[in-house]
């Protein structure tokens, strides 16, 4: 791929920071491609040689907003640690750096959870990549014995569910007193500890169809 | 208490029929009693006659909200059963709930959600009253043996963090595929199985920790 002069990556940017500016001000459900051109002090025409739309803005936010995250979980899936040690820090890790962003600015954080819902189809491809790691670390943890009589998909799924204080930036405002590195130390050897394969126990599940009328 | 009037519930009644329908529309945050008036076809003078302001009608739709979930959950901590499946009943009754109610009305369960996050007081009390039944039923759990070593608010915490996407509304729309029956009862096993005391290990606190820098 070629590299992109200079002049474009700066140009690219300072809108980003000017998009940044207005979704933290006015939410970024209504911002418009005119909304930042005025910000930014270009011409719309002008704007456009940079960011076609707004969805390949909201691409390039999405890349900024992810690659440190990413990075973190490919130097990690490359480390030599035990399983129950890496799953802690896939998650510990990247924990910590969002709730960093969230305490430097809950409006920005907010205003990009509203971006993400919105262009979900670019936010889909980093959570299906975070996953194929996860996936990596699960597989591993499986070779050292845990997780017996489960399928590695269903064990994604699974731990998924259990962990989502810890990685769903939607719950950060409202988890952030509960999830807490002790605890997660806590929910993984939980995990790691109870979760396999057992017989389901029919009567149960018949007592919830019932009430699902 | 009193009983209230016939007429009075009546108004109060078709009057949250009114703000559910604005709150569909336009969501709940821009929403006055001046709309509320105009909706109902009344004048503001009348509506105050049955809610004196906006935190008295959001109180009494959380109400609505809450009473069928209450309700479950009282019934469910007087009935004699092992705590394993009263655990599970308990996310389950209310998942199915949840459940039937966001497919009933997507926009309609946004807009609530909207409204207890503005007036998250009132969410307040019902959260709490609902993690006290859940400790009645953790401790009945501990008395079975299960938890070894924890105190039982740290119980709630933790039991809280890894059932999430069964419990917390605001997940629901994502979480849908994967917060399913089985994956709950799963979840319940592996928590009642290898919940329990350990000792931390200190050097991963610190990776954490430079992290977080």
């Amino acid at each position: 791929m070629q590299r992109p002069r200079t002049d474009l990556e700066e140009n690219r940017e300072k809108l980003i920071k000017c998009a940044e500016a207005i979704i933290r001000e006015h939410g970024a459900i209504d911002f418009t491609m005119a909304d930042l051109a005025a910000e930014a002090g270009m011409s719309q025409t002008n704007v456009f040689r940079f960011f076609e739309n707004k969805d390949a803005l909201a691409e390039a936010m999405a890349g900024r907003w992810f690659a440190e995250l990413i990075e973190i979980v490919e130097d990690l899936v490359e480390a030599d640690m035990p399983a129950r040690q890496k799953l802690f820090e896939f998650f510990a890790r990247r924990l910590a750096i969002k709730r960093a962003r969230f305490k430097e600015n809950p409006e920005l954080f907010r205003s990009y959870m509203e971006l993400g819902e919105q262009h979900f189809e670019v936010v889909r491809g980093y959570v299906d990549l975070n996953d194929h790691f996860m996936a990596i670390i699960l597989a591993e943890a499986m070779e050292e014995g845990y997780f017996e009589g489960l399928e590695l998909d269903e064990i994604v799924s699974l731990v998924n569910a259990m962990v989502q204080p810890f990685c769903n930036p939607m719950l950060i405002k409202d988890m952030m007193p509960l999830a807490n590195e002790t605890r997660l130390q806590q929910v993984i050897d939980t995990i790691l500890a109870g979760l396999k394969a057992r017989p389901l126990d029919p009567p149960q599940k018949k007592a919830v169809l019932h009430l699902a009328k």
